[in-house]
């Protein structure tokens, strides 16, 4: 994390001598001071032998001036390069902040821990609203000065109120939709309309426990560590690529209700730490798993 | 953790045989149900032969309609077998919500943590007023429906500030005085008149980095895990007894201001556990150490 | 742990009032010093109404020199009660070293943590010999002095082989078999015929990634963290009551090869620690979970 | 890891702008194919101003047969480059392996471990010899087939002693030498000998608990963590560049010999692991810091 500004490229591409000597190279022709970078090869599942798929991932953090020209230019004069190397790539502005929405049910605990770091600026976005299906935390929202969406999700209101949730996101220019334990499933096509912008917290260690309840799942099987999972949300329920996990001990003395309770700490610390890397494009979705660059 | 009413009977005596039968034979004579029951025998550095100076620790919680009779009654009844024992001891009533008053600077992480944990009811006490030096969080605070009071603190004003805080303490009859990230250092007598009352939250793995500016000294020595240390307060700076302690890894790529912001995670969750410990009188105080049952 | 002799007392009953003041009446009626004890009452789900199943777990540790009989007598005095409050019960000799047959195949790392152990008298055992379906570490093992028995297992020779490992093990009375890394599924009829007494670690968190190459699985899912589980073998693999369990965290760049090299280090660390617990009867199995008195 | 031949270049060099891309470009401009590649601007307390000494990091695997030419001339065509940049650098080749010669006295634990790695090749290495002051593992040592050296140290002898020790070194051609818990405190010479050489493994969570029975200062302090520490030695007891460091959950009822007995298996672990990022050129030393490119 660095006080200056800053720009970071990222992106991917198949992966052959001499990526990192082009775009380092590009960068210095420019005068660019290089303030960090991050570089992996994923060669599968280790045979990285002739005509396999190796993939090159990058992420770097540039001083923003410490180069003659803005974003614009730089795309305009990085894409012949990226085109070359048939990179999928992105650069942001440390200056611009992520515009992120929560969403959000009937539990505090992940909802008090992001505001709380918006609050002191550790997270440096812009909250333009919070959407709920319940009215809850409308009072306390609002307190902060941040807009409150109450779209109730009814048996006979599905479609109309996930379009409503879509209209919303869309009418805030939100770039990142977090779901802070917003306890109902979003419709395949809602997830497919904002591939790696929708974020979930799920309250088990992934892959074990799919599904409801995880906390009454582990505690009926007797594991000696809980969990939960931060990933992005797909069409397919839970499946997602992982984030960031962590677990906490339990043991035989602790009921149901002391996991759901050790669990909440677990689920806003990996949630946090998952929006981060998240919002600092150190994740790179590679298929079904992510690149973390830390 | 149970949803019932319970009583928490909790002391500590010199070692003896068949402690535990007398107490749990008071007990059981009376139709106690107990719940949940820990003991310990600390036979200091490992040494326990005759002449020693073994102490024994015990908790239990006893359903409270399984008894015939309410506290006071309890009270007197244990009374003798207590003073046989040597005992120290004392009951408290789970119905009985603990009156905990919270110390807070311009730090915001703690006190969002405890007030989402209080907003809940998993931490169910009640939070007669919250005190700071500065008046950063008075509008959210009230916004809680909690008095909020403002004591600045300057060189001229020290010994009226701090007996204004006892003042207010005392009116408000707390029984636990918070310090979550409080950035002032409490006076002795303040500290020698609530002893096992006063708990800090310290922002280094003690007794590592003791003093000020810890992370800038983690940061220095260049530790690849930092911590967070959850303790009593008595008059000797951060030499209390330990009641919790946590750790999160680092590495070189992480500025102060990373290791500050992991910390505040660190922090919150050492400090709400600790808290939890000391509610439920979990925590028993051994000299300068603390025996916790967990 | 204590260094002095002393007798542990475990069992479990159902649950009622007075349990601990009987038993521990029984102990100091004797005279019987009690060095350590815990207790914990299973109420299920957390509903504990009537008619629920409440179960009762208890272990104490008694000063061997504090009672005025030994093992045979204290069996013999103690049976009515343990009758009377219809427990499930044994009571063991810290003098008295367990008997570990430890079975192995052609992984090095659990097999040289075990004897590191042995050797260091950390794990005060008697190992009357290994049994590998491999020799790779014959001249290893008998360095040690502990007998070896090479018991290959082929297609062909299934039901004579496991036959054979049944003999050895009853010939040299083992009281606990250790699967340290050994890659074979016992068959259902071994597995019933020592319940309790074969213990396996497994390479995965369970219930995540059971069954074979479950760092393959790991590595194609994209986890976040990877563990290890000891647990009871049972006639249902991988299925058994988990005694213990740990994670270390991975990322992106460790190839499947890493994971192998990480999971062995927690692998060996579970496993001795889910041990120890077995062999001080610190676990008392509950249904297909169980209680772990630390 | 890489299951290929690789040569791994690593420095470090004042920061300036277009270090990467000159290295990648030389090795790109050569057809060298990086496998691996991390790079870190060390810029101090976060004041990163004009004026400061901000240091640049780096390290590179490179795939041994992309390159047209061996190490030598490697060595001899990177070195212009690398004055030019006022690099401290070097290269190694995956396929010579390193010679660590492992020093121990009378505790097991590290020994086995390392030598239980060694025997799977996980660490893959030559052990021309262990040096003790004591005889105790001489015959399993030998049994491995790897010399043992006894080298008693009394107060009488200690010159000799070490002069003995440094002797052995050189004529088995060490480039690393391994104090495993090795209860003996190296003469500043020695130390001052092989700089970067000589790696120590701490049984506290240094700066915690320095010098002699850290387990028991733990103990009286009361702590809830304990801990192990990886460090080079310096002519400054317990000062050195930290590698590795790691931590355990104790509580009330462990005794200091149980503290030892978890402190072990922290201890190997963390020994391990900071050796393992010692071998593969991962540590890169930073005044009286580390940079670890794990």
């Amino acid at each position: 994390m660095h006080s200056k500004r800053y720009y970071t490229l990222s992106g991917s591409c198949p992966d052959q001598v001499g990526i990192i000597a082009r775009v380092a190279g590009f960068i210095a022709q420019h005068g660019g001071w290089i303030l960090e970078s991050s570089y992996h090869a994923d060669d599968g599942d280790g045979c990285d032998g002739p005509g396999s798929d190796v993939r090159y991932f990058m992420r770097m953090e540039v001083k923003a001036d410490s180069l003659p020209f803005h974003l614009a230019e730089f795309r305009e004069r990085f894409r012949p390069l990226a085109d070359e190397l048939s990179m999928t790539w992105k650069i942001s502005d440390s200056a611009v902040k992520r515009r992120v929405v929560i969403l959000v049910s009937k539990q505090e605990h992940c909802l008090y821990d992001l505001l709380s770091r918006w609050q002191s600026k550790e997270l440096d976005i812009e909250i333009p609203c919070v959407i709920s299906n319940h009215d809850t935390f409308k009072a306390f929202v609002e307190w902060h000065g941040i807009p409150f969406h109450h779209v109730p999700i009814t048996p006979d209101n599905k479609a109309a109120a996930y379009a409503e949730i879509r209209r919303i996101y869309d009418d805030v220019r939100g770039d990142s939709m977090v779901l802070a334990r917003y306890m109902r499933i979003l419709p395949p096509d809602l997830c497919a309309a904002y591939p790696g912008q929708i974020i979930n917290i799920h309250h088990s260690f992934l892959p074990s426990f799919v599904g409801a309840r995880p906390y009454h799942q582990a505690y009926q099987r007797g594991v000696k560590l809980i969990g939960a999972t931060c990933h992005y949300v797909t069409e397919d329920l839970d499946q997602g690529p992982i984030i960031e996990q962590d677990v906490i001990r339990i043991d035989h003395s602790d009921s149901i209700d002391d996991m759901v309770r050790y669990g909440k700490d677990i689920e806003k610390a990996v949630l946090a730490r998952g929006l981060r890397y998240h919002l600092e494009d150190r994740v790179l979705v590679n298929a079904n798993k992510t690149v973390i660059f830390r």
